[in-house]
C-alpha cells in the first residue's frame, strides 16, 4: 500500500516550505520535503529577498514609526479590503519575530538599511546582503541538512491520498520526474502519519489556468517566475474540496525590464533605486503619469491597462541604491546616459517635456511635497540633478497570485462545503489566498511565507500520530 | 438504489432552468425540474424583466443601429475583458433569436419602447409589460405544464452521484424540504438516463461564502436578491471538481432604494427613469458625480467605495419613464416636491448648489453633450424643469454573482483538473462564471440565462441514453 512513511510530508521548498520544515523539527524527526523541479528553492530562490517587518530593529534605529496596526492597514488598502483581516494580522503582528528568527537562527544577512517600497507608509523593507532570495533559501537549506530533513528533488506531487474520514492520510508523487515531461517519472506513495503541508507557490506561470481565472493574461505576457509555478498542486487541493478563493486576482509587477526575460536583474533595479528615487514617465508624452511608490495594481493600470510605455529615469545619487547595477549595465537592461538630452534621445522621449517634468518634480523633492501624485517626499530624497543619468524600459509581467486556497489562523485548509478544517492538510505562501487581497505589497510574501511557513509547520507536528 | 429516473435533470426552475426544460423538450419526454423554495421562478421571477438584444425590432424601428458586434464591445468593456469571450459572442449572437423566442413561442409581452442602460452604447433593451420577470416565468411555467414538465417544489439538491467513470448519473435530493430549515425534507436518489442540468443561479444571499469571496460584503450590505439564492449548489459542484472561476467578482447595484428591503419597487424606478433621464447627486454637496449611464461598477465605485450618500432626481416629463412610480410613492421609496427647494430642503441637499448642478445638467441637455461627466445625451433627454420633482435616497446592494463555474460553449461544466466536459453535467445561467467579468450590463443577465439555458437543455437532451 505504502512505499515510504513520514511523520509529515511537505510539497515545495520555497520559503514556506522550508520555514514549515524547519518549525516543525522541533516536534517531530520524520519530515520530507517534495520539490518537483531539479533544483530546490522555487520561486523564492529568485526572488529579491526583501522583508518587510513593522517595529523592527533597523526602523528603530533610523527613528521610523511603525506598528503592526500600521502595516495591517497599508495592506488593507492595498488589497482594497479584499484581504482576510485575521490573516492580515497574523502576518503584520508576527513580521518582526519572523525577521529575526531568520536573523537569529538562520544566520541570513541584511543590508544595514531599509527600503521604502510602494503602498508601504513608510520604509519597513529589509533587504538580503545578496539582493534575492536565496540570501534566505540557501541558510535554510543549510539548516534542513543538518538537522536530517531531505529536500527530494524532481519529485512531483500528484494526488492525495485520503483516509475513510477523508482526512489526508498521505501523497501520491512521481519520482525522478523531469519538468516538464510528464511521461517521465515513477509513482510511489507516501503516507504520513500526522500530516501534510502544502506550499506549492503560485501559478503565475500556468498559462491556462490563469486565463481561464483572468483572460487578459494570455501567453503574450511574459511571467517572473521560474517556469514550474503551476496549478496543478493548488487543483488537486481544490479537487479533494479545498476552498478557492478570489483566484482572479492575479498581479503584475510593474518594475520589470522590457529588455531581459523573467524577473532578471532590472525589476530589483526599478524596485530599490528607479522608483524610490526616480521618476516614471511616460515615454510618449515624457510626463510623469503616477506616484512612483504606489502599490503595484495602480502602478500596472497606469501602464499595461492605459497603454503607456513606462521608462524609469534616476539619477547617479539615487542609483547608488540599486544593488544589480553592474549586471544591469552589462545586459542592457539599464542604460547610462551623460546629459539628460541623450537620455531622451536614445529613448525617444520627447527633450523639452521631460526637462519640464525633471524641472518640476525636483521643485517637489524641494519643497517636499508632491502635490501632482502625492508620492511621498522622504528626506533622502534628492533633485535628480546628478550626471550620469541612468534609465530602464519597463514592462508588466505576471509576478503573483493573491487568490489560492482558504486557510484559518492555523494555516489548515479550509474544506468548501463545510468550512471546517480539512483533516490533516495545511497550507501556506502563495498556494493560499486571501491574505494580500487586490494587491500585495512588495516585499510581504516572504513576511507571509515565513510567518504561515511556520504557523503550518507547528501547527502539523503537533498532529496527533497515526497507528 | 434509485427512487425514480428521468431523461433530464434539472436544478433550478428561473430563467436558465425553464429555458433548458422547454428546449430540452424537443428532443426527450421524461424532464423534471426541481426547485428548492416553495415558489417557483427563483430569483428571476422577482428580477425587473430587462431583456438585452442586439439588432432587434424595435431597435429597426427607432432607427437605432446595433450589432452583436457592438454588444460583445460593451460587454467586454465593462467587464474589464476578464470575460471569456467565446461566451461573451454567443449570448450578443442569440440575442435576438432568444427574444424573439419569448414573443413567437411564449407570447411574452413587451413595452413598445426600449430602455437605455447603463453600460450599453445604444437603447438594447426590452422591458416585459409588467417590469417584472414574472412576465416572462408565467408564460415559462405555462408551457412546462402543457408540455408535462413538473416543476417539483420544496426540493433541495444535496449531492451529484457519479458513475464508475465519474460521469453525472443523478443527484440525491432532500424533498418536502423547507428553506432554510436543514432538519425538514426526506432524501431521495433520483437517477437522469441522460444529463443533469445545473440551473440553481447565484449567491448574493450566501453570507458566509460571499463573504469569503469579497470580505466587504459582509451581513450588513443588504442584497436584491431571494433569500434563496444560497452557493449549496455551486459547492457542491466544485466538490466533484467543475472549475471555480472568479468568485469574488460579485456585483452591488447601485440603484437600489434606502427606504425599503431588497430589489423593492425602487430599483426599476432608478433603472428606467432616475438614471436615464434624471441626475445622480451627492448629498452632502449637491453636485453630480458621475456618469448615471455607467456601468454598475462604476457607478458602485463612486459611491459605497467613495462614502457617498447619493440621491437620483428626475422631474414630472422623465418619471413617464417609470413604471414603478405608483408603488414606489405608496411605499415612500420615491418622493415627490412642487419645487426643487423643498427637494433639497427634504433631503438635506445644499440648495444653492444643487441649483447650479441642475443648471449646469440641463446646459449639457441642451447642448448635446455633458462634457463633464460624459454621459450620453440622446434625443429623448430634456432639461429637468418641469415640477413636480421626484427624489429615491439610493444604497448599494448585493445584486449579481459574475463568477460561477466554468463552461465551454456547449454550456458543459469544465473538470478543474482535465479542462475537459464533466460528463452529462451541463450549467446555465447566474451558476457559471466569465460571462460578464468584472461587471454585467443592467439587462443582460436575462439573456444570457435564456441564450445558455436553451443551449444546456438542447445539448443535454442529445446526450446518448444510458441503459
Amino acid at each position: 500500500m505504502w512505499d515510504a512513511e513520514y511523520d509529515l510530508i511537505i510539497i515545495g521548498s520555497g520559503f514556506a516550505g522550508l520555514a514549515a520544515a524547519l518549525e516543525a523539527r522541533k516536534h517531530c524527526s520524520s519530515i520530507i520535503v517534495l520539490e518537483k523541479m531539479r533544483v530546490p528553492g522555487g520561486n523564492s530562490v529568485i526572488s529579491g529577498g526583501l522583508v518587510a517587518a513593522a517595529g523592527s530593529e533597523l526602523q528603530r534605529q533610523a527613528g521610523i514609526e511603525d506598528s503592526p496596526e500600521l502595516m495591517m492597514a497599508d495592506m488593507l488598502a492595498a488589497g482594497m479590503k479584499l484581504n482576510q483581516p485575521e490573516l492580515v494580522r497574523i502576518v503584520a503582528e508576527r513580521s518582526v519575530e519572523a525577521l529575526q528568527w531568520t536573523i537569529d537562527d538562520l544566520g541570513v544577512k541584511y543590508k544595514p538599511r531599509l527600503s521604502h517600497l510602494g503602498g508601504h507608509s513608510v520604509p519597513r523593507t529589509y533587504n538580503t546582503i545578496e539582493t534575492s532570495g536565496s540570501g534566505i533559501i540557501r541558510p535554510m537549506l543549510t539548516r534542513c541538512r543538518k538537522l536530517g530533513i531531505p529536500v527530494q528533488l524532481k519529485t512531483l506531487f500528484k494526488r492525495f491520498v485520503l483516509d475513510e474520514n477523508d482526512e489526508v492520510e498521505g501523497v501520491m508523487v512521481s519520482e525522478n520526474y523531469i519538468f516538464p515531461n510528464p511521461k517521465t517519472g515513477e509513482i510511489r506513495r507516501l503516507r504520513a502519519k500526522k500530516a501534510v503541508v502544502l506550499a506549492a507557490g503560485g501559478f503565475a506561470q500556468d498559462i491556462t489556468f490563469r486565463t481561464i481565472q483572468n483572460p487578459n493574461l494570455t501567453a503574450d505576457i511574459e511571467s517572473t517566475n521560474q517556469p514550474g509555478a503551476t496549478a496543478e498542486s493548488l487543483i488537486e487541493a481544490i479537487r479533494i474540496g479545498a476552498t478557492p478563493i478570489q483566484l482572479s486576482l492575479i498581479q503584475l509587477g510593474p518594475w520589470a525590464s522590457r529588455d531581459e526575460e523573467g524577473f532578471g536583474v532590472g525589476s530589483m533595479f526599478s524596485m530599490l533605486a528607479g522608483f524610490p528615487y526616480g521618476i516614471l514617465v511616460d515615454r510618449s508624452s515624457g510626463r510623469r503619469f503616477v506616484n512612483e511608490l504606489s502599490d503595484r495594481k495602480l502602478l500596472v493600470d497606469a501602464m499595461l491597462n492605459s497603454g503607456r510605455e513606462a521608462v524609469a529615469i534616476v539619477d547617479s545619487k539615487g542609483v547608488q541604491h540599486a544593488s544589480t547595477l553592474e549586471k544591469c549595465l552589462k545586459r542592457g537592461v539599464v542604460k547610462q546616459y551623460e546629459s539628460i538630452d541623450e537620455l531622451a534621445n536614445d529613448n525617444r522621449i520627447p527633450l523639452e517635456a521631460l526637462k519640464n517634468t525633471i524641472l518640476s518634480y525636483n521643485a517637489s523633492v524641494e519643497k517636499g511635497v508632491d502635490d501632482e501624485f502625492g508620492k511621498p517626499i522622504t528626506d533622502d530624497l534628492s533633485p535628480i540633478q546628478f550626471p550620469p543619468y541612468f534609465s530602464i524600459r519597463l514592462i508588466s509581467k505576471v509576478h503573483h497570485c493573491m487568490g489560492g486556497l482558504r486557510i484559518n489562523t492555523k494555516a489548515q485548509v479550509m474544506h468548501v462545503r463545510t468550512q471546517q478544517p480539512i483533516g490533516r492538510l495545511y497550507a501556506a505562501g502563495e498556494i493560499t489566498g486571501g491574505i494580500h487581497g487586490a494587491s500585495r505589497l512588495g516585499s510581504n510574501a516572504i513576511t507571509d511565507c515565513l510567518v504561515f511557513g511556520r504557523i503550518a509547520g507547528r501547527n502539523a507536528a503537533q498532529e496527533p500520530s497515526r497507528r
